[in-house]
């Protein structure tokens, strides 16, 4: 709470385009682009160095971006119903992903761990907050069928649950999958915020059409080789290599030091 | 020349803190950073993708930035004495390396080769648009004390040379060598624009003294793994890995579709 996270309403603005509308049940979350199951408005963000890096080393977090860059994070929070994360970011950062704006509501935490590795503890940070009524319970989306029993009921108790989806062949989860759970439990629009495997993924031409908006920050900064690096696999189209993905409607914005870039996957 | 090569002055201005002073030989180049040797203004500039790279693969080039970022190289080629690439650029590209701004005097080219390997033709358009007189004709610096006969005549024609600088135990030359070489021919300001290896090289640490202005653009786009990446080696501090470089006084411009970002090295 000692953070400043004062997000003025000239940057707020100029993110407004890139937002999910606001919710009303029965017509938000049905997009156009996927006619086969409804799902909620996906915004994928995250926070880069110049060389794409998330963090300096897998298993690490590094501070990158500036106070007004955190400051929006919560505010992009408190825009969401929901919002998610891989299991290797919960695993590296313990993070509380609630919104620390002093008034909104709150955003429900997802966190995507097919083999229920995450380890949480009574001291996890998303359970403090939960138990404190600064953030809501979290829901662990696993392929395992039967979550381990250790803690579950630590989730249970803060209002969260284990959601059970089956796997496709390479043990992971169709992101399809993911979105249409997350529909039926009420979700109507989601923040996707890591890590690089998740942002990897989402990246991928075959998921473009599952995702409504991105917002990047990039800090000024080179952190170096070895990092954990934002980069989807290459594409090749008839023997040509050509570029992954292209945002259009791109808007970039300074902030602080950082440049926020806000557009849609063509 | 059917290019659209208009930069506006709105634009230019924003460039103008990070561009080198007026040249006034006596005074200009003797940067307080280096005090062993007298040196050219240094600035370094490129383009890349959100995810680091030059190219989608090496020897080959990739439209990256727009029209208008094209039009901002062609300005900032003319407010420097010289333009740099390195063979790998020179051999993947082959590039005119002059100014097709309508006026304005012209850069001179030079080529950082140090094992000679550069099979410069008499068909290279750097050597086309000084026999056209748009363009003048390049430095090429190598380690080799005999440059080859079969083009050096063809270079010293249109008025350009081989210099030879020594390497070092790692068959590279040492950037003070180059700079100081390059300012006693004259050279008051050298914009260095690539490849990946020279540009990577240059933001190792132990270079960050010689370079005055960093401008990078940055294309909304992701190329995908496997392509040519700009980032420098890890740095490692007491055990801990730590950015390997950082801009200052930096400066975030919108061009076109693209970002500008300019900044010191710290």
């Amino acid at each position: 709470m000692a953070d400043d996270l004062s997000f003025s309403n000239r940057d707020a603005q100029k993110l407004s385009p890139y937002l999910p509308p606001i919710s009303t049940p029965d017509t938000v979350g049905s997009s156009d682009k996927s006619p086969t199951a409804p799902r909620p408005f996906v915004t994928l963000t995250f926070a880069t160095s110049l060389d794409s890096s998330l963090a300096l080393a897998p298993g690490t977090r590094t501070r990158l971006s500036g106070p007004e860059s955190k400051a929006m994070t919560h505010y992009l929070r408190s825009k969401h119903d929901a919002i998610c994360i891989g299991v290797g970011t919960a695993v590296a950062d313990d993070p509380a992903l609630n919104c620390r704006l002093l008034s909104g509501p709150q955003p429900r935490p997802i966190v995507i761990d097919p083999q229920a590795r995450w380890n949480l503890e009574g001291q996890s940070k998303v359970l403090q907050v939960a138990r404190e009524g600064k953030g809501k319970g979290p829901i662990i989306l696993t392929g395992v069928t039967t979550p381990p029993s250790s803690y579950s009921k630590s989730i249970e108790q803060v209002g969260g649950k284990f959601i059970t989806i089956k796997l496709n062949e390479n043990g992971r989860f169709e992101w399809l999958d993911i979105l249409s759970t997350l529909y039926e439990e009420g979700i109507r629009s989601i923040m996707i915020e890591g890590g690089a495997s998740v942002i990897n993924s989402l990246l991928e031409s075959v998921n473009h059409s599952l995702v409504d908006s991105v917002i990047v920050t990039i800090a000024p900064t080179w952190l170096g080789q070895g990092g954990v690096v934002v980069s989807p696999r290459r594409v090749i189209d008839g023997g040509v290599t050509i570029p992954a993905a292209r945002l259009v409607d791109v808007s970039w914005n300074p902030l602080g030091e950082d440049v926020v870039l806000c557009g849609r996957l063509r």
